[in-house]
Formats: structure tokens, sequence, C-alpha cells
């Protein structure tokens, strides 16, 4: 399925919005590249969150280490790079746990859900913008933390762990 | 926590897009009104969900009933509206049972998951421009339904219902 016809009405850095004809009626679309997000567990049974502010937000969200998809890089390499450049952590054995739209109604990010587990600790190489607290948690102890989640994919992704393993 | 400044560079009649100034950097912010959704179970222990095409996504997506929030309307009263436009039920016992940001790197949009217990069957009022598909499943099922859903409100959504009831 595809649109009669779209116009780009803003087109930025990592959104860009196109106001697309379907029969009669507009949609406007907001594009984006589309994200993965990591579900860590090391050896010891630890997940590694990280808690970082997010401008939209106004202000610090616990949330799965994730990054931004890039045009030539398959999702799943993207998440080894991220998991290692935010936490520093890398090897286990990794599966694709889920892929979902993060807000279908209005934009096309999809997001794909790892479960990295027995990773191993390692160099962090944080971006010059990027403040990242890592949070370790017992797994045991990830359903007292869901209350204080208030991100889709993280609480996705985390409940869909508790469930899997 | 607030930006040094913001330009408005899409104004649109669901989302709008800014351009802020945070110090030394600047974020490309997609602003949404929010939005509510429904996890509705009636008495005989029957959730309903509605699959409908979403353009962003190319294609039909089963979610939980769900709209866009009004500037001059609590979201439990947006709730029980919609429950009742898109799927025909009413009543029941209510509570908030979680609230997200659906993509809090670039976006406000922040949504509240309601449980909705013993709601009963009433009147559809469909928007002119909505054809939704009603799907109903015993709540024993929910599990059998994951790797079908493709949206994260009704992946987090669903599985926090698992987990509390």
């Amino acid at each position: 399925m595809r649109p009669d016809g779209s116009r780009r009405v803003f087109e930025g850095g990592v959104v860009s919005v196109d106001v697309e004809q379907w029969g009669d009626h507009e949609r406007e679309v907001v594009r984006h590249p589309g994200a993965v997000a990591i579900v860590a567990v090391d050896a010891a049974g630890y997940v590694t969150l990280v808690r970082q502010f997010r401008e939209p937000a106004r202000k610090r969200l616990l949330e799965l280490p994730a990054g931004t998809r890039e045009a030539d890089e398959e999702p799943l390499a993207t998440a080894k790079r991220e998991l290692r450049e935010e936490a520093g952590l890398a090897g286990g054995e990794w599966r694709l746990a889920a892929t979902f739209f993060s807000t279908p109604g209005f934009c096309d990010e999809l997001v794909c859900i790892y479960f990295a587990e027995s990773v191993v600790q390692t160099e962090r190489h944080l971006q010059a913008d990027e403040e990242i607290e890592l949070v370790r948690a017992p797994v045991a102890e990830i359903a007292s933390l869901l209350p204080e989640l208030e991100d889709a994919k993280t609480l996705a992704g985390l409940l869909l762990y508790l469930r899997a393993r």
C-alpha cells in the first residue's frame, strides 16, 4: 500500500515530515530511520540500563541501551556498536526478540529489540554530547524497576525478556 | 529543564516540529498532544483489540483501542470515549496502569495505558474515515498473540496486564 501523493514539509537531520495523500484524506507522517535497543545481561545475571537526559521529555529517563539505525548498517551491527559505545559491553549470545513501531499512528520508526546474554565488560566510547549514567540491576529485580520506566521500548523489551528467560 | 531557544519548523494538524537549542547543540522535537490506550476485558474474560490500516506502517496492525488526547479533556475521559467509539465498549472498572513516552529521543508523545475490566457491549460510533476491525480474544490467549504485535504501546500494555492480573 502506497499513498497517492506525498510532499515533504520538513527535512531534518534526524526526522523529516511528509504530508501524504491517501484517497480523500491527508496524513502527516514523521519519517525516522529506525532504532535498535538491547536487553543486555552478563554472566552474573545483571542487566545494564542507561539513564540520560531526554530533551523531548524534559527529564532524565531510565532506558535500554539504544541507538538510531544507520542507512548502510544492518540493525544487529548497529545494536552491537551502540551497546559497546554506550555501555561498554561486548560479546555474548544475541537474538532478535521483537520488531515493532514505536507510534504507528503518525511515525514510521521501527524498533528492533535484541536480547544479548553473557555480554562482557569492555571500554566505553561515548560521543562528545552523550552524558549517560549506567545502571546495573539483577534480572530478579527488573520487576521492581517497572513502575519507574517511562519509555515504551524499554518496558516492552524488559517485559518480553522476563517472559522469555 | 527548558531549552535555551526554540523555533517551530512545521505546524501540522496532528504533529508539529520544533528545533530546540540546548546549550551548544540543537534537537529536533516532534510535538504531539499525547495518547491513551486501553486493555479492555469483559466479564467473560475476553480482551478486545482493533485491527486497522496505519499509513506510516503501510499495513494493517493489531493494536489496543487508542486515541489522541484532546487539549480540554482528561485522559481518562478520552479513553472512555475512544473505547466506546472504536470498540462499542462501556462501563467497567478502570485504572491507570502506566504512563510512558512512545519514543522519547525525538518526540514528546506521552501514552496513558488504562486497564478496564468488566466492560459491557454498547453501540459503536466510528468516525467517517475509520475502518476498524474488532478482534476479541480470551485473556488466556494473549500470550499466543504477542509474536503478531508490532505496536509498542500494545505490547507494553498487554504484557503489563498479563503480569498484573
